[in-house]
């Protein structure tokens, strides 16, 4: 998750792009709950999706969409509010909204990329989505305020719209990167590829999605679009480095969600093109900074977070080792509740990192709690008690765990787990 | 956890032991801290115990004493407060104890089981321990009393003492089993046998171990005696079947600890023998049902819980996979927050099982609360929202998944996640 790169929070829009986001009463309140990213002379596509065994209705649609329309997408479209999930007509729903929208636009609607977030198990009211298209239509804005609204209309439990954009220098010209997310809770994601047939496929654009903030489950989603030339498999690729690195690396609450997805889409409309190698690397370190920023943001705005975690795995067997061992410390409520109380109890650590299923040896493990080291060889070290509480009070802290085992390392983000989000996902549908 | 026959909260003695418990000081505000269980006679012993790569010191004494005592164990002796797990002297800490113990009871300290109980990575106070071990052997009791008092001291967070016996028939008389427990947080058992030569041991006696209540975290530690003739071969094989059903099916919180220990121990002294295959089978009857109790009451009484919830995991491929998935079901915050607010969000069921890395099929899977139906073949059907609630409002309820995969069933207890568990372990050492 470094970010070499300047990655701002303020929109820079790409070109070849247009957003909207109205309120079609999913939500309830006149809050913005559909989305809409539309890339009016089309985009290449690549996109990673949950590895739940259970998935939402829309990512289906989206998989059958972006392989029979050779990963070509014209428009995204999505509403918050409900997951469309686990639902009787669910897929028929999404078709439905998709073929109403490719109407209007006059495109095949598989060239449109749907997407639900919200509670799971209640029939997604698609005559109140189809109802508010035209109104939706009508405000596509190609703006930074047509880019907010957006932003706004997919988030659930969040509190924030989550923005980040980068530049990049590429032949002759500047290329541009935007990416919109949201996420606060059920966030544990375990992304993997759309398509396994996905690098045969050719070159596009468009991207863009919308969430609901009144009930239900809160999913990540996130949206990448740039103004580059790509194909859809050179995009593939680099989508599914970044997300590794970024998105895969995160955890609020270590419940991996049903409808995580993650969507780049490429409009060309820069006619700039990545062909060095030099060029390539750049579009690579925007897109990991961008895809970054966006998982931080994720993180920083969990649904109770009190304190941000960076955890730093070191000395693993393999990087998939440190992340094994990551996940355990992510998800040990004992762990989070002692961060909640800026409690230096690191034997929790210990304990986790023990349980974690990697076959570590407890004699070589080290623990350091920001600067201080608190844990030697798997035995308590003395340390100042009283420095640790005043580092883990901050917003932001890092705990670093040394294996012993090997050179292999993960960063992770995680956070805290308090009472209040007990208290939020306690009545989240009552 | 059948209970297939009669168990009692009750203190019922087996013949051949004494019990005491006493204020070391640990603790402090006078708490009964240090807990002992003698079976003067000696008893045959076996033990599981956790299976965190991070194991305390007094495990690793434990597993060389059985070895090298060839499973025979005269007294038992338990601190709380403290867990003498990731400390530089722990290992010498609990052999001091043993050696001190041994020499007042005139005993070979391999003939001493030692067990600590609280908070990790703190030096265990050995000289308190050591000076209080006159006091608490002047109070040996094979009585009730002493039973309560040894109850009592090995606490940690538990709000009270869990306590089951039962009797059975055996040869021309009755044998008695009492199980004593702790446990209330960091509970998420993965016991395993302790020595894998176990079945090549013979015949013996005794048990017993005590707990603290002011700090550090709560690892489960059981206690059964019977008065029964058996070699530690047999018991070691009855033993890992009864915990595999009992104790290796629960969950608090998700996080396994680093002195889980269960030990059973057979004094002999109702000079009855299970010979017959009836026989054995009432004697593997009455623990599994014995475990089974305190099991239940650890769950009962774990940190903040609200409710108690029993999944079934039904039409699996193997008892392993609906393990697999209870676990999951089980570890899952968001489930367990919506349970904490009687909220029927099955979707969340749904999303965990999907996520629990079993190869399930979304569309076989029936989900049930109680008498109702809340989901048919992964989707949502019609059900009676307001019942639902009131179900989910009683202290203990029932969770049905039906996989449609196979035959096999699991049965696991687990509870709700409570803003009353993030406060206890938020400032738990502070």
């Amino acid at each position: 998750m470094k970010a070499a790169l300047e990655v701002s929070r303020r929109v820079r829009l790409p070109g070849g792009f247009r957003f909207a986001g109205v309120a079609a009463g999913l939500k309830g309140g006149g809050a913005l709950d559909l989305g809409l990213a539309e890339a009016p002379g089309g985009a290449s596509a690549a996109a990673v999706f949950t590895s739940n065994r259970v998935v939402a209705a829309p990512l289906e649609v989206d998989r059958r969409h972006l392989r029979a329309g050779r990963g070509r997408i014209r428009a995204v479209i999505v509403n918050s509010g409900n997951a469309n999930c686990a639902t009787r007509r669910g897929r028929q729903g999404s078709e439905r909204v998709c073929r109403e929208l490719g109407w209007l636009l006059g495109i095949p609607s598989v060239q449109v990329f749907p997407a639900s977030t919200g509670v799971i198990g209640v029939e997604l009211p698609v005559g109140k989505i189809v109802r508010a298209l035209p109104r939706l239509l009508s405000q596509r804005r190609g703006s930074a305020g047509g880019v907010r609204r957006f932003a706004r209309a997919i988030l659930t439990t969040d509190t924030r719209p989550k923005l980040a954009a980068a530049g990049f220098r590429c032949g002759r010209g500047r290329a541009t990167l935007l990416g919109v997310a949201k996420g606060a809770g059920m966030i544990h994601p375990r992304l993997r590829p759309a398509l396994r047939d996905f690098p045969r496929l050719r070159a596009g654009q468009v991207g863009g999605q919308a969430r609901l903030s009144a009930g239900g489950h809160a999913t990540m989603l996130a949206y990448l679009f740039t103004d580059v030339e790509a194909s859809a498999g050179e995009l593939q690729g680099l989508l599914a480095g970044a997300c590794g690195r970024t998105f895969n690396r995160i955890s609020v609450d270590g419940d991996t969600s049903t409808n995580d997805t993650v969507l780049l889409l490429a409009s060309g409309a820069s006619g700039l093109r990545a062909r060095t190698r030099v060029e390539k690397r750049r579009f690579a370190a925007a897109l990991e900074a961008v895809c970054a920023s966006l998982a931080e943001q994720i993180v920083a705005d969990g649904e109770g977070v009190g304190h941000v975690v960076r955890l730093r795995v070191e000395g693993a067997r393999s990087p998939e080792e440190a992340e094994r061992v990551a996940r355990a410390i992510a998800r040990s409520p004992l762990v989070k509740t002692a961060w909640a109380g800026a409690d230096a109890n690191w034997g929790r650590v210990l304990a986790a990192v023990g349980a974690s299923g990697a076959p570590i040896h407890p004699g070589r493990v080290d623990i350091f709690l920001g600067p201080q080291q608190v844990c030697r060889r798997g035995k308590a070290c003395a340390f100042a008690e009283g420095a640790a509480h005043r580092y883990l009070s901050r917003p932001r802290f890092e705990v670093r765990v040394r294996l012993g085992r090997g050179r292999a390392v993960a960063s992770f983000l995680t956070c805290d787990l308090t009472t209040e989000y007990v208290r939020i996902n306690a009545h989240y549908r009552t």
